[in-house]
């Protein structure tokens, strides 16, 4: 059942066989499989999923191109609901490993927040990650075009931008390397540095050799309507006309709250087995968390392999969930 | 587009990028993902994939549960189709390494039918498997049920089977090991040999234990309406009331178009890497042909992972497929 501050009480078990850090794809996913496989499963969600911005997913088999990410977000929760799993919008603070459980410090609300503890068995994190994107003076510059075609996912969207004039805004010299891999798709492609590093003569010269533009000016504004971007005006006063834009300025990682815990990372990544158990034996990464792809098909693979591992430790613990009735 | 007999001289490439074996859930993702890397690709699919017999998903994100399978079959091939890849409706019969390609026998018609050579440089076996099902000497009774109330997943329907009474029809005492784990959604099992093979008294031990019956006369016929097994009537007239079914035959592994090309297997799957690579540098191998499970939702992020690779494998080749037009 859906969880709110007043309806604590009413949820379904003292200790969760599992809890679920994130509503996204991976999250959803995994708790469809774990109450179907009659595992008591608690989500929680603080809301806004990365695929919650993706405007149109085109690669999702089984849904129609352009299906909004946040339509799948909404089928899943609902399914999962269905399905008696609990599910709380809130903010996970911390995970202690209590040996044979968890206990998971959760708040509750934005303003005036409440406190509370669920305990759990395996704990699965989902929380993923999200995009920083371009810092403007007029953030909501940003948020009108972020998700349309200001994309931030190359296999994503590589093909919507094929033989587009494109505008790559990265953060550091490393991320305006996607401009190569996006270059298979359009050769028309101006990189931006937003005035924010420099960048060397090798790069320089790379970018010379596949014909595309550098510019290091600061960004002012995004230009367009209706959240179709349609160029960027600079500090100077100058505009350049795009069809797309690229950002690739690295993510924020949400899994902070994992931070008392001595797990294995490559990156900002959890390091994961083929079922998506981390190096700690209770704990699961799913998602853009984890080392992989970050795609919402694969995230959602990945919570139906994630719940069958744990269904399987904890049949080989309990043998049957459905004993006979005594005659 | 989709190609017949009559139209097989307009297809888009004498060579193809990747050529997919098998147009279920894993195939169409791969051909979807492959299209959108702007890769030519082609699909052979010999029709009714394992999950066409599906009549309801409980278990996909983003569809709505009970959702048929053929529905998500319907939708991705008119979704690969939109992205302009092609599709052959055929059975392919052998696969040549030809060094940098592969050259691929395909028969095309069930009566009268011709045979066309397709080559390509990378090759998906996306062909599945098919379960086997108890030899009735009707077997319309068998498939009047098959997919309905009689499943072939414990995974995928084992939720459905809660608490009812269910019938597991196995083909050796390995295949009715199956019951154990079915154990954890219902008590109420009984184990049928169909009259085929003989039971250790390792296992006879085992089943009492956990309260199962055994049953080891010939099935004559399962009974039922509307789709909905009720039970099996036995060779000896006797009837056992049943809620369900789960058969537990093995399956048969359509891969013999492989047989010429030597590539690692365990059991009848072939062994991959992460991103579904086969022992063989240009052969993937993705869905249930591949080790791993069985589900709608892993064969098509299989699909997004071995299209992914080609696509990097064949982007360090080429660097970019969209030139500048020369002013």
């Amino acid at each position: 059942m859906k969880l709110t501050k007043q309806t604590l009480n009413q949820r379904t078990n003292p200790i969760y066989d599992a809890l679920v850090v994130g509503g996204g794809a991976a999250g959803l996913s995994a708790g469809i499989y774990l109450q179907r496989y009659l595992l008591s499963t608690l989500i929680i969600d603080k809301g806004k999923a990365r695929s919650f911005w993706m405007q149109e997913l085109h690669n999702y088999l089984g849904l129609p191109p352009k299906t909004p990410g946040r339509e799948v977000l909404k089928q899943g929760k609902s399914h999962y609901l269905s399905l008696d799993g609990d599910y709380l919008n809130a903010y996970v603070e911390e995970v202690i490993d209590e040996g044979e459980t968890f206990s998971v410090k959760v708040r509750i609300g934005r303003n005036n927040p409440t406190y509370e503890v669920f305990r759990t068995r395996y704990l699965i994190a989902a929380s993923g990650i999200i995009d920083h994107l371009p810092q403007l003076a007029d953030m909501k510059n940003v948020f009108d075009y972020a998700g349309y075609n200001l994309h931030v996912c190359l296999i994503c969207d590589g093909y919507e931008m094929r033989d587009q004039r494109v505008g790559v805004v990265g953060a550091s010299e490393s991320s305006l390397q996607v401009a190569f891999p996006l270059g298979w798709f359009t050769p028309h492609i101006t990189l931006f540095t937003h005035g924010a590093f420099e960048v060397s003569e090798t790069l320089r010269d790379r970018m010379t050799a596949a014909g595309y533009t550098l510019n290091e000016q600061p960004i002012h504004q995004f230009l367009g309507e209706n959240h179709q971007m349609s160029g960027v005006e600079l500090a100077d006063g100058s505009v350049i006309n795009l069809d797309a834009g690229l950002i690739s300025m690295g993510s924020k990682y949400h899994a902070d709250y994992l931070q008392n815990i001595d797990l294995d990372y490559e990156g900002g990544n959890l390091v994961t087995d083929i079922m998506n158990r981390t190096s700690h034996p209770r704990i699961f990464a799913v998602g853009d968390l984890k080392v992989g792809m970050n795609q919402v098909v694969i995230a959602a693979a990945d919570g139906a392999l994630s719940a069958t591992q744990i269904w399987r430790d904890i049949r080989r613990q309990e043998d049957s969930r459905r004993k006979p009735v005594a005659a």
